[in-house]
C-alpha cells in the first residue's frame, strides 16, 4: 500500500475560499470573487436554453470523443476534426500529454513563473521540471532553448502567461520554434487567446500544419464563461492527437458541457463583447494604478498582476475582509503582489476602493460615487 | 516526440455506435439501445429542475473537491467525507488509483473477463496485469490469492461483474479480504450496487473502519441515471482518500453533474421503482430464454449475458438491422455471448422479439401482441 515514489513529497491541492464560506464567515452580504479569471458577464445566454435539448438523454452516455463538437470546432478554425481532442477542461489535457509523453527520466522545461500545473503534471509521472525564470514578467525563450537537452521530452509556454498576463509574439514564437529540436514537443497553452487585442499575438494555429512537434491549448472556460462545465481542448497534428486518444478517459467530457461549448460557439458576439469590456476594464484599473504609481504587469489576459508594494497576504486579508475575494502573490511566488481578474465595472470599482483603503492611498474618485 | 513505451500497442479506444448514426445508416425510425446498461427510465425528474439553481454560476469554476456532495454522501452512508473521492465517473476513480499507485515492474491482480478499464490503467502506467480466469462467470477469488506476489500494488474485483453480472457474497469477500496481504490495494468496484437483490451480497462499506487496503468505487451513472453529467465516487480510509488526491485534477467533477446528484441522492423513491422495474424485466427475458433453452449467466446488475450459440457478431448484426442495439460478445471475450442491459417492459419484449427472428426461434406470445 505505498503510492509511486513520486507522489511522496507532492501536496494535496487546496482549493481556494468558496464565495459562500468567505460571506458567511465574515458575515458580509456582498462578496464579489476576482480570484480565478472567471468571466464575470457569464456566458451566452443561449446556453441555458440550448441544455434543455439534453434533458432526455441525462441517464445516456455522452459522445465519448466529443465528435459534434469536434467538427463544430474544426469548421469554426477551417481545420479537420482528427487534429481536436477534447479535454475535461484543458487542465486534462496538460494531463494527457503528460501521462503519454513523459517517463522517469525524463525532463520538461517550462517558465518560472507559470501556470502551475504543467510541473505538478510533470512531477507526478517521475519527469524532472526544469524552470527557467522569467525575465520582466515574459517567457524568456533563449534561456527555455539553451535548457532543452537530449533528455527534454516537452517544453510548455503559455501564452498570455498566467500568472503575469504577458505574451509572446509571432515572430518570437516562429524563432523559438526554428530553434528547438524534433524530438521535443511544444505546448503552446493559449487559454486566454480570446481575450487578447496585441497584434502581434501568434496566429499559432496557422504554424500547426507544418510542424508535427506543436500542440495548442483552449478553452470554453475564460472568455466563453463555461469554467463550471469543464470542457477545454487540445488541436495538434492528427498523429499526436491520436496518441492522446489512447490515454484519454472513454467518456472524458459530459454531454452538457458539449452541448453548451457548441452553442458557445455560436455566439461570437457575445465573446467579442466580453473582449471588448475586458480591455475597457483593464484600463480602468491599470489608470488608477498608475495615478498611484503601483507598477504592474502589461497583460492580455483577463487578470491583471500588480505590485502592492506591501506583504501580498496582508492586502489579501483586508481586501477579503472587505469582501472582495483576489490571489495573493504568495502563493504565486510573487511576494508583494496581487493578482485580479477584471470584474465589470462596477466590481472593478469596488477593487479599486478596497484596494485604496488596503495599501492607504487616495480614494478615486469614481469609486467615491 | 515519442510517447513512453508502455502506449507503443496500446489500441485507441473504439466508442460504439450512437443512435442517430443507426438510426440514419438504416433508415430506421425507432431504435433502441440496449448496449451501455444506461437506465431506460432516465433520472429523477427532480434533476432537471435542481440545475435552474446552477444557472446563474455557470462561469464559475465548480468545487473543486465537490465538498457539498461528499457531505451529503457521508450523511447517506453515515460515514465521514474525507473517506470520499469524488470522480468525472468512477471510471476516473479507477486512473486515479492505478495512476497513485502503479508503477514499471508492478502487479495487479484482476478477473479475466472484467470491466476492461483495470486492465487498460494498469498497462498505461507500465505494471503488469495479471488475470484470472473466471469460473463459470465468477470471480475465482482462491486462484486471484494464489497470483498476489510481492510485486502485486492492487486487486481489482467488480462485483456483480461486468460483463457476466455475477456476485461474491459477504463471506466470500471477507475470507478473501483475510487472505490479503498488507501491501495490496483492493479495489471493490460497486458501479451495479444499487440494483442487486441478493441478500447475500457483500456490506462492503462496513468493513471499512477495519481495513485501511480497501477502496469500494460507486456510481450515479447507472441506477441513478446520470451517465450524462459524469459523476462517480470510491470511500476509502482518509488517509487512502488524501492519497488519490494528489492525483485528482483541481476541478475533475463539473458543477451541474455535483448538483444533479445531489439531487438524485434524495429521491431514493426513484432508485427503488428503478430496482424492482429491473427485476422484473430481467424475469421477462430470463423466462423467455429459459423457454428456448439458451443458458445465461445469472445476473444482479442491469443486465444480461446470454449465450446465443452462434457467431455473436451476426446475431448483433440482425438485431441491429432491426433497431436494436446490444453489445456483442466478441468484443468481450464471448464469442457466441451477446450482453443486453434490461430496459422497459415494452423495449425487453421488442428485443426478444429480434432476438426470435435473429435465433429462428418461435416468437415469444408476449411479444407478438
Amino acid at each position: 500500500m505505498r503510492t509511486k515514489a513520486t507522489l511522496h513529497g507532492l501536496p494535496v491541492y487546496q482549493p481556494g475560499k468558496l464565495l459562500e464560506e468567505v460571506k458567511r464567515e465574515l458575515g458580509l452580504d456582498e462578496v464579489i470573487k476576482l480570484a480565478s479569471n472567471e468571466n464575470p458577464f457569464g456566458c451566452s445566454p443561449k446556453v441555458w436554453e440550448s441544455l434543455a435539448k439534453e434533458r432526455e438523454f441525462f441517464a445516456m452516455y455522452p459522445e465519448g470523443d466529443a465528435r459534434g463538437l469536434r467538427l463544430e470546432l474544426a469548421d469554426f478554425y477551417g481545420t479537420s476534426p482528427d487534429r481536436i481532442v477534447c479535454g475535461n477542461g484543458s487542465d486534462e489535457i496538460v494531463q494527457m500529454i503528460a501521462r503519454a509523453y513523459l517517463e522517469p527520466g525524463d525532463q520538461a522545461v517550462m517558465a518560472d513563473i507559470t501556470f502551475p500545473r504543467y510541473k505538478t503534471m510533470t512531477v507526478v509521472e517521475g519527469a524532472k521540471a526544469v524552470e527557467v525564470p522569467l525575465v520582466n514578467g515574459v517567457h524568456d525563450l533563449d534561456a527555455m532553448v539553451e535548457a532543452v537537452n537530449e533528455k527534454t521530452k516537452i517544453v510548455w509556454v503559455c501564452n498570455p502567461n498566467n500568472p503575469t498576463g504577458t505574451v509572446i509574439s509571432h515572430t518570437e514564437l516562429t524563432r523559438f520554434l526554428s530553434r528547438l529540436p524534433d524530438h521535443v514537443l511544444i505546448v503552446v497553452d493559449e487559454a486566454y487567446y480570446e481575450y487578447v487585442t496585441d497584434a502581434d499575438y501568434p496566429d499559432t494555429l496557422s504554424l500547426l500544419p507544418d510542424d508535427p512537434r506543436l500542440i495548442v491549448l483552449r478553452t470554453f472556460s475564460k472568455i466563453y464563461g463555461l469554467a463550471a462545465f469543464r470542457i477545454g481542448y487540445g488541436i495538434a497534428s492528427p498523429e499526436l492527437a491520436r496518441e492522446l486518444e489512447k490515454v484519454r478517459e472513454p467518456f472524458n467530457t459530459n454531454r452538457l458541457a458539449q452541448r453548451a461549448a457548441r452553442t458557445a460557439l455560436t455566439d461570437q458576439d457575445f465573446v467579442c463583447n466580453c473582449r471588448e469590456a475586458n480591455r475597457k476594464g483593464m484600463d480602468q484599473i491599470v489608470r488608477q494604478l498608475e495615478n498611484w504609481g503601483l507598477s504592474y504587469f502589461p497583460s492580455q489576459g483577463n487578470f491583471l498582476l500588480l505590485d502592492t508594494q506591501r506583504p501580498a497576504q496582508e492586502v489579501f486579508d483586508v481586501l477579503l475582509r472587505q469582501g472582495v475575494i483576489v490571489r495573493s502573490g504568495s502563493a504565486l511566488g510573487y511576494p508583494t503582489h496581487i493578482r485580479v481578474t477584471i470584474g465589470t465595472e462596477e466590481q472593478n470599482r469596488r477593487f479599486l476602493q478596497a484596494l485604496a483603503y488596503a495599501l492607504e492611498k487616495p480614494i478615486p474618485k469614481e469609486a467615491a460615487r
